[in-house]
Formats: C-alpha cells, structure tokens, sequence
C-alpha cells in the first residue's frame, strides 16, 4: 500500500552560526524539490523566518499537524523531539534529516536527502509508531500543567536533596531519596536516562523505564513496568524540585506536588529508510563497532 | 470461578542439616493437611525420601506436573526454579513456602502455611502466569541440548575472555568481549541479572532482558527487547565457555557454539496469597525501606 | 601520651520538633557533666539558644576552634561537616554523638555518651586526621569566592545540561557533557559522590576522586587522582550552573567560570572510640551484613 | 642526568598470522638498529624462534632482567604484563612498541619506532615507577603458590556461587557472594577491573583497589584501600573457584584457601616518550573525544 503525501510541512532548527548557511540551502533546496513535484508546502513560521524562506506557504508550528500528510524536520534529535510534541494532537508521519552523523531519531542523512525523499514519496520506507507520555501536574489536586513528552518526564531537585514518593497504578512502590527520577518512554532510554545507568528499552517493548538519579539507597535500581500503567512520582521534601518534558519544558514543583505520567493514545510516527535498522543506529551511536 | 485443587504434589528441599528436623515436621504437617481434606497428596520421591515421609503416593519431580492440579514447594527460589522447570511441559499452578525471610518467589510463610494454603484451597489467590525460555544449543548446525529456563540463560567463559555475537530476530545486534551474557526472563531480572547491573523487568512487561557481565566496552549496556523475540548468542572465541540454564544445569560450549533462546509457549503459572504485591517484595528484598 | 582537654566546645542540631526536647536534654547532660569535671566549657551560640541552655559560656560558631581544646559535635554527619568546615582554620579534635544508628562520622551513641566521652577524656581514643578541600572559585580570573569543604565540591546544573573541562596539574583530562561533577576527599565517597557510582576511598588513601554525574560519554568513569593534585573545573556551557561545599553551601556559576580544588595544608582531626573500626561502620551502614 | 643503556633486551609477540611477518621485519629493524649503535642485544628465546631471527645472543625471558639494562617490548598490554612478571626480580627498564593503535602500557608507536628508541637512548624520557602485587595462595596454611601481578589478583568461581570473606591488614572487612573480586593495582584499574565498574587510579595513587563482580549485595562497592595494605581473600563456599594473575596464570582454588596479596617491595620502571601524558592515554583509549 502505498500513502500518497500530497501536502508536506518542513521544520529546521540550526545549531550553531556556523551551520546556518548550509541549513537554510539545504532546506530552500528541499522545498523547492518538493514543490516541483506538485506537493503542497507547508513552511513553520519560524523557520521560514530563520531560513529566509520565502514564496511558501508558512504556519505555526502547533497547526502545522493539521495541515499536512507528513512532516520533514532538518536537525538533531532535540528538533524532532519539540515537533513530535507539537503533533501530539494530529501525529502525522515525521521525517528526519541530520548533517553529519545522524542521530538516535534523525536517520536521513542530508547530503543524500533528496534522493532519500524521493524514496520514501515512492512509498519505500519502514513505518514505526512510538508511544509517547501525556503527564498532569497537580498542587493539593488542582491541575497545575499539562503537557507531554515522548523522551521523558524528569522530577529533580536543583540542589541536593529531593524526596519523592512513587506509585505505580494506585500501589506504592517506593520512597526514595535522590537527585531525581527519571521516567522514560523506550525512546528515551537512549537520551538521558541512559547517562543516569537505565537500560534500553527497544522501541517496541511496551514498558516504560523508571530510573533514579544518584539514588541514596544504592540497591535502588531501574525498574520497567508496563506502558499501561499510571505512574505517579510526588514530592515528599525538596528545596528546588523541578519537573521537566524532554529536557526541554520546565516547572517549579513544590512540596506535595504530584505528576502522573501515562502513555498518550495516540502515537508518534516515524518513517525510517528501507536499510534502516536500529540495531545499526545503536552500534553507531554507542561506539559498540 | 474457584478451582478444584482434587490433587496436589508436594516438592521439599532442606537447605542445610540444622533446617532438616524443621523441614521433615513442615511436609509432614502439611501432607496430613492436605489429605484431611480428601484431598489426593502426590510427594515428589526424593522429598519422601529426605524427609521420611510414608504413608503417601510418590512421584519423580518429571511426572508430577501429569498427576496433580498444583504443586506445592517448600524451600527457597531455587527449589522454586528447579520444580517450575520440571512442570514446563505440564505447568500446573505452583505455590511457594519459605521458612524466614520469604524469596522472590516463595511468598507463603512456613509458620502459617496451613491457614495459607486453606485460603488458597478456598479459591483466595492471585493467579500470575510467568513467561520462561526454552533454549537450544546448536553444534555446527546440530542440535546438542534442548532446555528451559526460568530465570535466565546465561553464557559465560571462565577464564577472562569470551568473544561473542548476538543476533535478534536474525538482525546482528552486537560483537561483544565481556564475561558473559546474561539472557533473563522478567523474573530472572531480580536474581543474576541484577547483581550484573540489569534493570528490574516487571513480570507483567513482555520483554527479554540482555545483561552482559563486566563488558570491556564500556558502552555495552543492558538492553530488553521484545518477549516475541528469538535471541541467538553465538561463541565467537572463548577458552572455556559455558551456557547455564537458571544456573543449575551447565553445558560446555566450544567456538562456534550458538545457543538460540525464545520464550516457551507454555507458561508457568504462579499463585499468591491476596495480599501478594509485587512491589512489597521488591521494598522488602532489596531493602528499601 | 594523655592529651588534657581542659576547655571544651558543644555543637548540637536538633533535626525535627519531635527530637528537640530531647537534645536539649542531652546538652545539658553533656555540658553540666563535662563542668562537674572542671572543663570549661563553651556552647556554641545558636546551640545554646535553641537548647535554652544557660549558665554556659557562648561563642559564635566561626570562634569556637580558637577557644576550646576539643568539639564535641551532638547531631548528625550534616552537622559534622558544618562544624569541621568552621574549624578549618583552628582545627582542633571532633567528637561526634549521634542518636539512634550512628553516621559516617558520628560514631558516639548519646544513649552512652557521658561514659564514652569520660573515656575519651582519659586518653582512650584512637585519633584519626582526615583532610579537607580548599576551594576557590573564579570568574574572569578574578576571585569570586573562597570555601572549604570536607566531603566535596561539586558543580552541577540544574537544567539538563553542563558542559565542563577538568584540568589536573594544569594538564588536560577531559571535557564533559553531564549533570555535574563530584570532586570528592575520600572522607567523602561514603556520601554522595558513592549515590554517583563512585569508589569508596579509605580515609587514609591520599587521593581525590572526580566522579561525573549521570555523563553523556558512557566511558566516563570515576578518577581517583593524588591528593596533592590540582583540580581544576571550568564551565564550558551551562544554563544554570552551580558550584556547593559539602552539599550546604552554594554559589552560582556563568560560563567561563573556574573552580581551583587542592587539599587545604591543615587537617581535620576525629577521636573515635578504642572499638572504632572504619569497616565495621561501612559495614553496617551499607547494610552488608 | 642521562643513564647509558648499554645491553638492551627485545622481546616481542604476534597476534595473529597475518602480523607475523610484519612482526618479523619490525624486529629484525629493530635488533640491527640497536646493533649498530654498539649496544648490546639479547633476544628472547622464543621471540628469536618465532621472528627467525638469527645472529644475536638468546635468553630465556626469566633471566632476561640479569642480562640487559632495559627492555623493548613489542606487542601489546598482555605482552608487557607477561614481560613485567618475569622482570620482577630484576626490574629493568621497560619500553613498549605497538602497531596501530596503541595500549595503555605500550606507547610508542611501530611505524615510528627507530627514531622513538633513538630519543629514549638519548636520555630524552619520562621515568615512570608502577607498583606490582606479590601473592601467596595458601592451603591449610601450606603455601600451594607464590606469583606477582602487574594488573590484577583475581578471585572468581566458573559457576554461580563464590563466597568469599576478606581482611585487610587482618581487619574483617566483609563477606561476599559474587562472581569474583578483582585485587587490582593502579595500573589494572583500566584493565579488568574497569569492566566490572572499578575507578580509574592515576599510577601515582598509592592505592590498591578491590571491586567486586556481580555483587549479589547491591550497596558492595568498589573499595581503594591504602597501598601498603595487606589484602586476604579467603574462599568460604566454592564449586569451582579460581585464583589468577594478570588473567594469563590460574590456579584452582578449594574452600578455605587464601590469598594474600601485597605490593612487591620492588617497582617496574616504564619509559615514556617526552611527550607521553597518562590522560592523552586515557582518552584516547575510552574514546573521550
């Protein structure tokens, strides 16, 4: 079967200076192809604005899922990770292009990315869906945010200690004393939580990972527990505790505060080349070769 | 729906000479229990023997699971192991009595045993079925040993060097020198594995755990895949390797050697009084509180 | 060689409102008990406020090394640290009461105090000198702050990332990207730089050890160096960088910034009782018996 | 102060065949080059066997030490760990030689070799001492075996189940169940040791650190205990235990025996190139850049 992708979004985020020139080339390069093929173009406003962009159609980047068949993002992990976010209420299939050496989730690499395009326009990819966390915030009951997060839900405390308790649907699991718990979604487990000694969780074992940050009790170790269930972290004691989406989203918790982090409904779609494999992806990245 | 339990094997294991007098009391106590209620007793043969239990039907540990509706072990995880290993082909319920401090897995209490075992008898329980492995050893494409597992799998060298590969699903995952590799289902995560630095898997979560033992790269780390997964370890170079299965039963392994590992059809079926949580357990074995 | 303690200091925090009553007992037992032995002795300020304790000389905290022969410290290993770090200066003898199970530092219980420290005053007591850390920090060369500390310095980000460089002896050893780094004296791998995944240094092993927090390289791993060495940590890029003193004391840090770590040329001295033993107290603290 | 290297020895060994014949002609370069500067040169014996090299003295590696002022050492680590043992009672000085990348003991590259060992005859090195452990295996108080090791003691068990109980300078310090304990020098802290989760010791830390593997006590921690420390690993409960040196030399080990380990009173003296820094080497090697 084949998907037509009749109307594509582009999102690019450049790092550096540096990197800029090369970046609004390749993606006026990658509009232009598209655009050629009779494709309907749908720029993110800021990127238009950064890339000098022009003669497209531009939107916002929370509306962009509504507009498009699939969205092609140019730049790191972290970009796909904003984006994904933002197609939370209309996931439509992601792409991602990464210079240089590419990333955990960003496995097209742009030197060769028109051509990559064309394959994946030609109906030849590998789809792969990706739970992702729907996460409220509470203060004594009341609905403080609400957001979501498809790396991980991260509570920490600024300075040393924070005490947090942790339930897992409605049943206590632990009390525990730590720099900060991690809470990750597979994906995840390749980003930060691997840094803090979590395991990998392959994208399509249903879990999701809890794992401590320098925990007091060294036999605190990571836990997977089934990505059906409800995880609850609150603060017991912390005199800076914060909780963060993806690393990127951040809020002040204070004592008595309480996350509960559940899998969204909906998935994250990715669209990887036929050769893509992410046993090779991990190997690459891990230096393992 | 409450089950009949018409007939029920009896397997004991004493731990050391001080625990026997304690043990021979217990089965006794608990066969004459059981047999007040019309109930059948079947007492695996070496545990008559041990404990000098007459006056009841044997049966070799082999058949028991043919005879009876479940079994009930007296011992510790290991004793657990062995008997749910025996019953792979016939996986009646098991039920596990410790004396002390109880196990992962034997979570009734010798010295309320009879008032346990009437609740269950009473149709009190939580039912927990438990994936195990069934794993075959292959010798330039013959195959050498066939057996299962319900902790883990592990292949080990055990002088310093073992070189070995790793296929999932027939995908190369990795070359790796370590040690070992640590196979292990969800229940095996609590025992061998974890002391390797593996994540606790939850029984609920269907996933396999990879665990290598002291890696020599140091980005070598513990990794789940699926629980449909066929995982293939292959010895690549090694002095003096070995595969064990739950660390009771050990095979020699040459260069080339390939030991394939899957999750078995049947499953092992676990009862617990109606208080049993799981994350009570982890608190209390590992010290959490 | 007996060494006469003629004047004597007293350190007390309480921990909790429930506790209060009790310490404030326990100071006036210690205090009228060391006078009735014709010691002078001085309470520190806010001790003696707190524990309404009167009668007794007063001095502040920072004074109390330059008055008195000894410290007695009631309290817990926090208070310790606070009490050795204002001693720097006229560092003379520690002695450390706790209630309840004892700490790494506070070996004395207070349900036998009067006749342990009776037995310190009589001579029986081992003597043991640990070293401590003189840090300063800088910011565009200039001097921004000057600190001791007696279980590490560490510099940390609150957000997700901190990009540092390590210099030893003015050589390069690496640059990380990581929550932080834990520069640690072996008196304080028992604390927070062991919940890192540190080594436990013996007190009397002349080494520093650098241990990173949760390290985007999985390879970094933790560095025991000469405790004659040089530390030096710059931060490369952090959004909210932090430097602290034990734990207690915290300053923030902007790009650029440098902290200067070596041991400082005077030590801490503890007297323990005759039966101190440094592995009976890991042991029993790390829960391994 | 320039030292006159008047006799020089070579030892070298091959990996594989397809470096044997590099292996040759690099030491034949090597024996003549020497040669002609009027130095002395003494070929291993085997080292002669193997490389065909024919018309200069042989020694047998054992009685080496007695005949030279340094040794040239081509291979990589393990060579210059089985060399060093066999120097350790007449510790000459040491060079390393390897082709491609090089190891944490042999740093000075193949490719460039006559121009390196040029430098180091002209005194244009950096002396570097490393500490070496002498060890006795003691049955029923017998001594079964006494052996040095430049890298590492270890006490491991084939099967599961190694309990094991050790002292240090005769102090308890704990009892363990695990795969083994690692008793490491500085210098094996990269090796082994780092593996299972052992620090890094600089050479220069007068340290000897033992770390266990798979601990089955969560919170049994790497511990670096002082140099001059005596190390007594006593065998409780073992299947199958075994004792090695440098992983290249075992002994079975039975219930009871022990092992006693200590720093040698003798040094090995390494010979660095001027430009040689042991943090260039670290990174390097763990790929921290």
């Amino acid at each position: 079967m084949t998907q037509a992708f009749n109307s594509i979004g582009i999102v690019g985020k450049y790092m550096n200076h540096d990197a800029l020139q090369q970046m609004q080339s390749d993606l006026a390069d990658l509009a232009h192809h598209l655009q050629s093929k009779d494709i309907s173009v749908w720029v993110e406003q800021n990127t238009a604005e950064h890339a000098h962009l022009k003669g497209f159609n531009t939107v916002p980047l929370a509306d962009i899922g509504a507009r498009v068949d699939m969205v092609i993002v140019m730049g790191g992990d972290g970009t796909m990770l904003s984006v994904a976010r933002a197609l939370a209420q209309n996931p439509v299939p992601l792409v991602g292009i990464n210079r240089g050496r590419f990333g955990f989730l960003t496995d097209l690499r742009a030197e060769e990315m028109l051509s990559s395009i064309d394959h994946i326009l030609a109906g030849d990819f590998q789809r792969e869906t990706r739970m992702f966390f729907s996460a409220q915030v509470f203060r004594q009951n009341k609905l403080l945010h609400a957001g979501v997060a498809m790396n991980d839900v991260v509570v920490k405390s600024c300075v040393r200690l924070l005490e947090f308790e942790v339930h897992i649907d409605g049943k206590f699991l632990q009390k525990q004393r730590a720099d900060g718990l991690i809470v990750s979604t597979p994906t995840g487990t390749t980003a930060y939580s691997l840094s803090a000694g979590g395991p990998i969780l392959h994208p399509n074992v249903e879990a999701i990972a809890l794992v401590p940050v320098s925990p007091h009790t060294l036999s605190n170790r990571p836990i997977a527990v089934s990505s059906a269930s409800k995880i609850e972290v609150t603060v017991v004691q912390a005199d800076d505790a914060q909780v963060s989406f993806d690393g990127q989203i951040q809020l002040d918790m204070e004592q008595g505060d309480k996350v509960v982090i559940q899998r969204a409904q909906q998935m994250i779609t990715l669209l990887h080349p036929l050769n893509y494999c992410y046993f090779d992806m991990l190997r690459n990245k891990l230096n393992w070769s």
